[in-house]
């Protein structure tokens, strides 16, 4: 027999009865019942339930077994009396009488239970992480985290697409976070830095002639952390096509993560048409560049009702340039108490308020009611209400000014009201694509023009777009989202180095500059550049939305805590001098 | 139709004649046949051949067209003459008639061909490594790279392996090489170091009951670069199992590296019996813990046939305490010449030379030739030919003294004589196991005992090893060498923390020093540890053998040159001051 076990903790039926077998697994639990011994063996696979009654002449022993002690047993498989059936396990119908136990490992006095359902501070869990990794939650994320990325790279070959391993020791390939900096032992002074992405090495493979490229990359950004974000590195798949345009990547990637969310997501729907919404679509209707469309409900512009009406607020602010007043509908919202609670809502986000009308039946008709339908008087607040399309029982919501001023908030707004009147369909992924992303934006401080997101996107028109108004040029650049979260981010690139050098050149990036950061792939460009494009998408966020969790920490084995720090390996730590000296370094002293 | 292609360039063939088509590529040659323009149009994929004659109305412009320029045409399939057919491409039947062209990426003058099999200095290749790859060449060797990982993959899953991704940014796991060290922001003078190998977290992933771990792990070393060996990152097929021993990590991994060689190894036979050699035999018979065994020769103790005799060094020598005379038989290696070529080898390498005697026909019998046979007599001479099992034509090397003074060579030589005495089957995959490492060994000069591999693995008996003689206890511990290559490394792992105490403190390590080198995997074996144990195998490795390389920068993209540097992203470079500040370093000024 094998030196550990003949089966797997989940194994054993009523077909087993009357073997002899052996199991290796944890102690879940040890139940005393009235002298007989239960204990619930667990493995990677299941639990099978032991039984040892004092006439064993192993009870002394089996009787020292504590929690979590890793234990071997033999033992002959027995029928449970059928009123001791659990139908919920496949192990259910048997029980094991122990004949011989070894002691594998013994367990000190465990600082967090594996057995129930007890919350535990993150720090504990992450220090004893070994431990909180025995619990079945963590046990199910981490092997559907598994299983998601199995999934993506079949779907992937399956595509035509190579998995080619980029340099992960290299030189800066920035992203618009800070580089991790590897300091060099043979070029002392000199440091590599750790990829904020593969997008230089992506690109340079398509130069390279290799046309499907992906990876499931680890990337590395030094941030500071966040619930929905590592502080240290985390996966992307990673792909790009050469001889392609939006539409091509928009093809080929949609089957992939349909496929996914439809073989893990559990029972809920997934949307198989997914829109094509501009950026400034999605900031007017959604108030957010990454829309939860599960959420039905759209904003739309309601100045012209308001312009020169009684509300003195808004007709004042709609005097100066740029102002803009929005509703956000809320069929159903049509009562005083959910609306001061929206109003609430606002006033907790800083505003002072949230103006709104809400329709309700006065037995003789509908009564549009609230303060500024009084203010701006029966005929526009019809007009309103029209243009909504809303009726008796419903409400909307009223937010105005420079729209970049409020279109975060209002798309929260949108959030909590399709939320708490369950318009928003929990039960569903739905898919945005948001599309035309500005190339430029304008520093509101510095009133400085630099690139929206990264510079290496095609700006749409090409070379001549960059003639005119920068914040005007589009990029074929795109996102994805799904449910509220970016899951995608992309772009068809721009791969000519004169239209590159003309569009950091707007950015204030001189020809030099450009060639000292991007060298490797600028110079790539010279020799034959194909057109090309891709996306990533965001491994760790697929799989969180899968394992419906909101902590991105649940569905990493070894996070760092929110201080970057892991404490179960202590890292980072102090460095040695013969280290430091090696390196060329000096630890300056901190105050 | 699509704006870049209708068809990949190893598409058309005669079935397509007569259709207009659109296909996108590099420019691999340009011909001109009398005022007729061909060209090969390469891309991912394969090959066309082009043709536009002066009367097409974008001949001015194909005119301009040079090797490697990115274009896109549009054109007629027409069918080759007969006698132009060529049946060694799949295209091989067709040509284009190119009707229209656009110039997707030009090219400057070029620092390297892609056409044609000139060499290059590998600093050119390097600097320029997005043209290096485009040839056929590093085509398929990217290609080849990429499949065998996804095989090993396919195959791990099979075995009911799952892939987990474990940190990369963490704590040092002192694997004997240097960590690459990372500064911490957040944490200024303090450091992350990026793992020599996932030990540490595979072994926790055990603890954790995972049961069956797989990864196809990037590894860093900070070492010195050479030939074989990646001087910053590389990956290793990386596995682990719990409640196993040694033959049941045989057993899962002999089959997927099989299937691999089979499935990748072109013609060559894949050994399927895989003998488990002793550490100790293995330098006997090979001179090698990676035996090459391609190689049938096999080295013999014949101290016995020298001691006492008339061969002064040899018998001087075997009456110091621990020497040995080992012979290397050479079958059809019986003539002077042969044998004064590898008595020259040995000087090369710095021996005084290598005794031998060879054996010829001399009409009235077989006759022993060499000062050697002479010195010791015919009937020593004999007794050795039959204890070696050879006959006329045949010859023996004899090295002589400490075998670890000696030993290496032996094992060249061996090599040496079954390369040119054609004994070593190129056309063949051999396996073996080399097994019962030690866990310790002495260091020369010190006279220290310190561990011999990592400080891991289970000694064999456990507890009661560790109370003898420290350099005779044996591990659990294993590789695998594949035609004298190292290909796998392993051990089935010390997971009792007592067990593990015991052995660091033979090594000189108290119990502080271990709970702070590797307190994350001690403190986790206190809690329920299983047996447990695996391997790693080199990924790099494995493909250099597929692709008959012999430098490991031929089968990774973008390697870093022999000083450690990538020029082409100019890596390493200085970092900016902001960057030191952040961190909290300052750079030691260089003499």
């Amino acid at each position: 027999m094998h030196a550990y076990r003949s089966h797997s903790c989940a194994d054993l039926t009523a077909d087993n009865v009357g073997e002899n077998v052996r199991l290796s697994g944890w102690v879940h639990r040890v139940r005393d019942h009235g002298g007989v011994l239960f204990i619930d063996l667990r493995d990677h696979y299941g639990m099978t339930q032991l039984l040892c009654d004092p006439d064993s002449k192993v009870f002394a022993d089996v009787e020292k077994v504590r929690a979590e002690w890793c234990i071997r047993i033999d033992g002959e498989v027995k029928a449970r009396d059928a009123a001791l059936v659990n139908p919920k396990i496949p192990t259910g119908a048997i029980e094991v009488f122990v004949r011989d136990i070894e002691v594998l490992g013994a367990a000190a006095e465990l600082p967090l239970q594996v057995f129930g359902d007890q919350e535990y501070p993150e720090e504990t869990r992450l220090r004893y992480r070994y431990l909180d990794l025995r619990r079945e939650k963590m046990q199910a994320n981490m092997a559907l985290r598994s299983d998601v990325v199995a999934s993506i790279r079949r779907r992937m070959w399956d595509g035509g697409f190579r998995e080619y391993q980029t340099p992960i020791i290299t030189a800066s390939s920035p992203e618009g976070a800070r580089d991790f900096l590897v300091p060099s032992r043979l070029h002392p002074g000199k440091f590599y830095a750790l990829p904020q992405a593969p997008q230089q090495f992506k690109q340079l493979l398509m130069v390279s002639g290799f046309d499907k490229y992906f990876q499931i990359a680890p990337c590395f950004r030094d941030e500071d952390p966040r619930a929905d974000r590592s502080p240290t590195d985390f996966y992307q798949l990673d792909m790009e096509m050469s001889f392609v345009e939006q539409q091509d990547v928009f093809d080929t990637i949609q089957p992939v993560l349909t496929g996914i969310f439809e073989e893990f997501g559990s029972d809920k729907t997934v949307d198989q048409d997914w829109p094509q919404i501009s950026y400034k679509d999605a900031a007017l209707w959604y108030g957010s560049d990454k829309p939860d469309l599960r959420n039905p409900l759209k904003m739309q512009v309601v100045s012209d009702h308001f312009a020169g009406s009684g509300f003195a607020i808004f007709a004042k602010l709609l005097e100066q340039d740029g102002t803009e007043i929005r509703a956000i509908p809320a069929p159903t919202g049509g009562s005083r108490k959910f609306c001061d609670r929206m109003n609430a809502f606002a006033q907790k986000e800083g505003l002072p308020g949230m103006g709104y009308i809400f329709w309700r039946d006065q037995g003789n008709g509908m009564e549009a009611a609230g303060p500024l339908a009084k203010n701006i008087g029966p005929e526009r607040t019809e007009a309103i209400r029209q243009q909504l399309g809303l009726e008796v029982g419903d409400a909307a919501f009223f937010l105005g000014g420079k729209p970049k001023t409020f279109e975060a908030i209002a798309g929260k707004a949108r959030n909590v009201i399709g939320a708490e009147l369950g318009l928003t369909d929990e039960n569903r992924f739905a898919f945005a694509w948001v599309v035309d992303f500005p190339i430029y934006e304008k520093d509101a401080e510095t009133g400085k023009v630099d690139f929206e997101h990264n510079p290496f996107s095609m700006p749409q028109g090409g070379m001549a777009a960059l003639d005119g108004d920068p914040l005007s040029v589009l990029g074929y650049q795109y996102d994805l989202a799904c449910n509220g979260y970016e899951l995608v981010s992309g772009a068809i690139r721009n791969h000519r180095p004169e239209i590159m050098f003309k569009a950091f050149e707007i950015a204030g990036y001189g020809e030099d500059e450009v060639r000292k950061r991007f060298g490797g792939m600028v110079n790539a460009f010279q020799y034959g550049a194909p057109p090309h494009g891709g996306c990533a998408a965001g491994i760790d966020r697929i799989v969180m939305l899968l394992a419906e969790e909101s902590n991105i920490r649940e569905v990493i084995l070894f996070p760092m805590n929110q201080r970057a720090e892991d404490l179960m390996m202590a890292a980072p730590s102090d460095p040695t001098s013969d280290q430091l000296m090696e390196l060329g370094l000096r630890v300056i002293p901190q105050e």
